[in-house]
């Protein structure tokens, strides 16, 4: 399935006065290793700290009375739970968010921040998935899922109209890539309006159940290891509805980077651009930087978020490249 | 002398378009330990990466055809010089930026790199005024003075309006404080909305001419020293026309901090909040955390900047207290 150009449109109308219309600005020094203007959207700029705001504010202000009276829940590995959190909060709406206990503190705590009631469950976003369908199903309140549903697909596709508007020549984007709720989005705005635009999805080795699940003609269940891409674990759901046909019909290319390449793009955002990333949030950096996308043009890089624990964040910018899976293996 | 109110908001229409109109969100952690909200408004996610570009905006965009036809010069610290690099390139003008050969090297490449010409003149600011005058009176350029000019406060001013609207109930509001364009350009917007609002002024131990001045009566000169917060650095002026004035008449208080109560709100800034702050910008948590202002109420301080070394960011943020005014003496 699919949705319509128009969805995006609509979205971008309901939302607007709600997200912010983050600034996009040439990166010098990218540009100049590169040869060519990259432009960086600066969506971690967004209120809550990432994209996610834009699908949980759409999906949120597309309920009727009686939905919003009973209240949102979702499973999430933070950025969404965060944003749905601030979404409903805005609507004065209750928030539920269930989320597995590989999620990192900083993120468990800013959602609690913000509102909204936490349920700890299982190991995964699958297991979480269970305590959603039952709050669901028990006590009528709307799942709003992370990806994998047409107003947030709509609402993180405004970025694609945003991107494109502040940089009309663009010939190439980097997305990250994890259950494809943006990719899928941003694919659909850019595809319509710019149908020649060579579209990039990018994410980590660690992991990569969209890309594995391209490669089987289907979607298939991948492990979850830590990685430095933090948001960009999880699967993309056995019954994927939208985000995997989307991804397969409209995208060009999936990327796939290291841990320490996504590392090396966070000390560039860093040093070259002052800008603090999340690992997840650095890969069409990685991807460029490490010679696994070569420009023909202009080109717009997504940063989608900066959600991440800065002791991590830290560690990094003195010159380590954190082996997560490893550590997490000796804990 | 003293500019109307009425300037901030023609300047405000002026500037619109050109500028972002940046976010201000709670700061959770600060909020906290103080037990009053407090607000951060994160002008430091301006274009350019500082407050500057509003007035210096306001200032091209209100030359005549022929002024901006010879171009537009003036002496900076850095911040000012990138965002009147900025503002004449958007306005198709020519600008000449000269500046002290103290100004730190990423500073001046991010100017020619807006495709400022530079000229580097002296030891200070008044070398810099020098060539500034010359070029005036030899080849008609336009002066664009980094604060005491009417255009300039009553574009900084605008920064007043946006932070009483996103947080009328604010009680207090800390302003980074040098030459006093922006202080002087937010307390008139901000006395005029809300009289009785308190009005606090911080800017650093390390050379504070308005502080001085303000003691003296009259504009007086202090020695340069470096200071982690250089873009504070430099005079007021001997003939200072309105900032003076303007900052003696409106503001309550003027606090003073040190070098090591910058870094800690670096730090504070980035562990608390993932955000990049400059000496300069941090001035206003490091006057709260270090208990010289005490609140009543809801607060809002102004983050003015993120443009620093990242280098010299990356050692605050691994502890270090770096004392730039000994470190120069030993050069």
């Amino acid at each position: 399935m699919t949705i319509d150009f128009a969805e995006i449109l609509l979205a971008r109308q309901r939302i607007s006065a709600s997200v912010l219309r983050t600034p996009q600005r040439e990166a010098r020094a990218l540009s100049a290793r590169l040869g060519v203007p990259v432009q960086l959207k600066c969506e971690h700029h967004q209120t809550t700290g990432s994209f996610k705001l834009r699908g949980a504010t759409n999906a949120v202000l597309s309920l009727t009375r009686a939905q919003r009276d009973a209240g949102v829940v979702a499973a999430s590995t933070g950025n969404h739970g965060r944003a749905l959190a601030h979404a409903a909060a805005a609507a004065g709406t209750k928030a539920v968010i269930c989320m597995s206990r590989l999620v990192p503190d900083n993120k468990v705590q800013a959602i609690e921040a913000l509102g909204a009631e936490i349920r700890i469950v299982g190991n995964s976003q699958d297991d979480a998935q269970v305590e959603v369908d039952r709050l669901a199903s028990e006590a009528g309140m709307t799942p709003v899922p992370p990806f994998d549903h047409a107003a947030v697909i709509a609402g993180q596709g405004t970025l694609g109209l945003e991107m494109l508007e502040d940089a009309p020549h663009t010939t190439t984007v980097l997305v990250p890539l994890s259950g494809g709720g943006l990719l899928a989005g941003v694919a659909l705005a850019l595809r319509t309006l710019k149908p020649a635009i060579r579209i990039i999805g990018v994410t980590m080795e660690n992991g990569a159940a969209m890309q594995a699940s391209l490669a089987a003609g289907a979607p298939v269940m991948v492990e979850e290891v830590p990685t430095l891409a933090d948001s960009l674990g999880g699967g993309i759901g056995l019954a994927n509805q939208y985000t995997f046909s989307m991804v397969r019909d409209l995208v060009d290319e999936v990327v796939l980077v290291s841990e320490v390449e996504i590392a090396q793009a966070m000390r560039a955002a860093y040093f070259e651009e002052g800008e603090v990333l999340e690992g997840a949030a650095a890969v069409g950096i990685a991807a460029l930087d490490a010679g696994k996308v070569t420009l023909a043009g202009p080109a717009v890089v997504l940063l989608s978020g900066k959600n991440i624990d800065m002791k991590l964040h830290r560690r990094i910018m003195a010159g380590e490249n954190p082996d997560l899976a490893a550590e997490a293996r000796h804990d």
